[in-house]
């Protein structure tokens, strides 16, 4: 897979936009956005002969007509589509403009191209307002075919290009489709915290959030520039309040002057403030503080040891036990070692919490959801799909299609352990056994949503061995109330649960899987007082990009991806 | 200011409404949300007769009639409006649904009560479909008057009262109205990364994110439980290497057979396995790893010292710089020892960037956003408006009014500072001194916002050495292109600035502040590559929202506060 230069032709988006001279977006800029030209349902034709300011980084460039003039396919990022601009040799030095990242603010005219041309709108420049120039030999990305692994290293370049831009359009437009969704069903989006102190999930695997390290360097850093008292700093200092106390005590006795006495105090006193300064310093140990052999976190930031959240779904549920709707979108972290194109130690997730509702109505949401989010894409993003399609994954559009149009296939997971090994022995081969009680693993999610189905499917019902505590123990026992979304290309979309809301039933659970209960007393809280039955799911974001665009590596489809050994910028 | 048990009444927010059956809103639950009842303009005096299922949970709760039934306050959060239920001895037991707290699923049918009743409706209970209880002697919050001081130490809980879930209600709208207005602006939002590499403004206010600690503690525990081989293991590993390969010298030199000749080799490769392995865990060291006297970063998860974030303005210029417009809005964090009302260490902040734009351009998007959300929240949380209005800041609806229509005035920094030194010559006293060149104290952003103009101020082109390195240079060499928005209640609201696009003045910038170039390389491509001119600002959202309801303790406006001592959940 290669980033390529070609740009989808603008597509009919923009149906609904205005015709007339508003519809000329400037964004709080005194250029117009190029969307808003060759975004028209007319290409921009009906514009033809009105005067603008544009602007944008060139693509491609060429001088034309023995160096008379040079043709710019200029991109701003609005769309896909690029503006072509005309610039005579008499307007500006034209070996300056063509250079592949070039940065040009020009004013002109829209004409209507001679017949025959790809764009049915192109810009004669009458004025050249602002170059940033290029140097070709120079430039990080100049070539217009880069690989995805190659554009890794240029974080802060990459997204000038088609592809990147293009991701990142999409990104933005699931984004604002899952606030949407969520707002039109009366959900409050609730900001769950980054930094928590509830390691619930193992602190393994997460990152932890501290200022003892910075603290102890600069401690160290003082303690060298300003080395501590030795003992017998301490010991001398000692001995000088010893010896000025005996010279107060002897004027004391002598009946010296109020003067004399007075000077003397005031040495003592100052002899005294001395030796407590001393001996605070001589305290001081250079490295982290510890205390009974351990580090001591009552002296972190936070007074304890602190994380980086791996969910915010424990915190959102306090939200949605008083306000019945609710949901969290934010950056969540895994410290794993997973050097896999699936995973990232910083990634988004989307998580809904609905009270007075169970498992059929969390699959009702989810389906709901991941139709709302495939047809919004379907509607407003078409051009940057078609960019995909052509260049990335030629089923993304028909996939989104699908999944909008067709009811998911539910099924339990017994049904789904019987059809796998239904097909186990009908010769298909899998590299993880088949039996209930496993954990289904990618290749057998795949296996029902790509091959078994061929559309979304979701499983419910999960041997409760394999899943959390908070889930809800169904009347058998055995599984609990989970279900898992799977969708073809990516295998698990979403997983979600109804919540254990008895609280026998859950400090059962907890203490059976060898939790302690201590740092769930505000979580069982919610449960002893006014509980209610609710559930919700997570949605991994960027596996939702994932499976949208077709692209394979989960570190493209983030601006700044972090995995072990990066956190480039 | 306290807690108080009184919801203002249903406004006319869902004048748009459906007035037929469809308007019930379930919200993927079996119970229709209160708001869609209650929140009609009608105040669902149009649905008696309709049969209901309601849950929710009791704000108050009484018996009457000799305890023939009972009133129930039903809230689920889904507005600020409670709906009345009553429900008669006869369907269940009274004194298990009257405790404040108490969870109540009921079905019954909406009536139009009796004449005079505050109500425009009620709920008829038919039959009783769940009761999560709650023991009033042991609930932490069952009284109604409860101070904010006190509902920080139950932050599971204090979602439940009226005054957070208003401030909930209030903060989720100002968020999906931030989106709202970038996304028709055609902005497009970008996730910064949450852990970064770049400690761009000094690592002193920076939490660190670290593996390194975890990392060491399990080698620790590992190595008490599986001590470390001594000098001696090692030396006898390395004899018995030397031992066994000159047995197999003898072995060869005497011919011997082949069987035991490999028989001998077998037991030097064992030996030599043994001793590799040994050699390997004798230079494990607990504690955490250092090289040349100094913390070994390569050795942590991202092979470099990373840090949580603290804007992330510099890496969405990068996207600014090939997108055009692009904004983001996620969390950042600051390791300052602060404990004021106005300080986090985890915090919102909304930061738009936009290319082909100035100084000017950015004033007019910040004012334009700024009015924006005020007038959203006049049009859609209104009813919590007034009961923030009612309970903690009578003037906070008047403001936001005044806000909305009024256009900011524009001073520049140096027309500020007359104007203040004008005043103290008039006798205002201040605590901090006024001249030229100072940055500008709360109470002088106050004294120019409040007394002075009383409405929103933009003052604008500060003095250099003030400002950061990133700010663009003006014409006099003296002061730099920023700008702060400044309103009642809060003072500084945003804080912006065009940014320098000029290569040379930027890299002498960095130089003259003693800043190293190498960190700043990536950042330094951007002016060196199609360089653009663009500016941007940064929004403190909790700042927002204490403006927006007047409440005045940051750490009452967001979920779930991060501040010295306290990480709660």
């Amino acid at each position: 897979m290669a980033e390529t230069d070609q740009a989808a032709p603008p597509t009919d988006q923009l149906a609904t936009m205005d015709l007339t001279e508003t519809s000329l977006n400037h964004a709080f800029s005194d250029r117009v956005l190029i969307r808003s030209i060759v975004g028209r349902p007319d290409g921009g034709a009906g514009l033809a002969g009105k005067r603008v300011r544009a602007g944008g980084w060139v693509k491609t460039g060429r001088e034309q007509g023995k160096g008379t003039f040079a043709f710019l396919e200029l991109n701003d990022g609005s769309c896909p589509a690029n503006l072509q601009v005309i610039v005579d040799a008499g307007v500006a030095v034209l070996n300056k403009l063509v250079a592949t990242g070039t940065c040009v603010v020009v004013d002109g005219i829209l004409k209507v191209p001679p017949e025959g041309a790809k764009q049915r709108i192109e810009l004669r420049v009458e004025n050249v307002v602002h170059i940033g120039e290029v140097d070709p030999a120079k430039y990080p990305i100049p070539k217009t075919k880069l690989t995805l692994e190659f554009l890794r290293d240029h974080l802060h370049l990459r997204s000038r290009t088609n592809t990147i831009a293009a991701i990142a359009r999409i990104r933005n437009a699931l984004a604002f489709a899952t606030h949407s969704f969520f707002q039109e069903h009366h959900f409050l989006y609730v900001h769950t915290p980054i930094i928590t102190t509830s390691d619930c999930e193992g602190a393994g695997e997460m990152f932890q959030v501290t200022t003892l390290i910075n603290e102890a360097e600069k401690l160290e850093k003082e303690l060298k520039e300003n080395p501590p008292p030795s003992e017998d700093d301490v010991e001398g200092a000692k001995k000088l309040v010893t010896e000025k106390g005996e010279v107060v005590k002897q004027l004391k006795a002598a009946k010296a002057s109020k003067e004399d006495i007075n000077a003397s105090v005031a040495e003592l006193k100052n002899a005294k403030e001395k030796l407590s300064k001393l001996e605070e310093r001589f305290k001081l140990k250079p490295g982290i503080p510890k205390k009974d052999g351990k580090i001591d976190y009552t002296q972190d930031f936070f007074a304890r040891q602190a994380f980086l959240t791996v969910s915010g779904q424990l915190q959102v549920e306090t939200y949605a036990c008083a306000l019945s709707n609710v949901y969290t979108f934010g950056p969540t972290f895994r410290a794993e070692h997973s050097h896999t194109s699936r995973h990232l130690a910083e990634f988004w997730m989307v998580e809904p919490e609905i009270a007075f509702a169970d498992l059929k109505d969390d699959m009702n949401c989810a389906e709901a959801y991941v139709k709302y989010l495939c047809k919004w894409l379907l509607e407003k993003c078409l051009d940057d799909m078609e960019f995909m399609a052509k260049n990335y994954d030629k089923s993304c559009i028909d996939r989104l299609r699908m999944v909008a149009d067709t009811p998911f296939v539910r099924i339990s997971y017994t049904e789904a352990v019987d059809i796998l090994e239904k097909a186990v022995k009908d010769g298909k081969k899998f590299e993880n056994g088949v039996e209930w009680g496993i954990d289904l693993a990618s290749e057998h999610e795949r296996y029902l949503t790509e091959v078994k189905f061929q559309k979304p499917v979701i499983v419910y019902n999960y041997p409760k061995g394999i899943k959390a505590f908070y889930m809800r123990l169904n009347d058998d026992l055995k599984t609990v109330a989970a279900m898992d979304v799977l969708v073809p290309k990516v295998g698990e979309l979403i997983g979600g649960s109804q919540r254990e809301e008895r609280y026998e039933v859950i400090r059962e659970r907890i203490l059976e899987m060898g939790l302690p209960l201590e740092p769930y007393e505000w979580y069982l809280d919610l449960r002893r007082y006014g509980t209610v039955k609710h559930c919700g799911f997570g949605l991994g974001f960027e596996r939702m990009i994932l499976f949208a665009t077709g692209i394979d590596n989960i570190r493209d489809v983030i601006p700044f991806p972090r995995y072990p050994g990066r956190a480039d910028l």
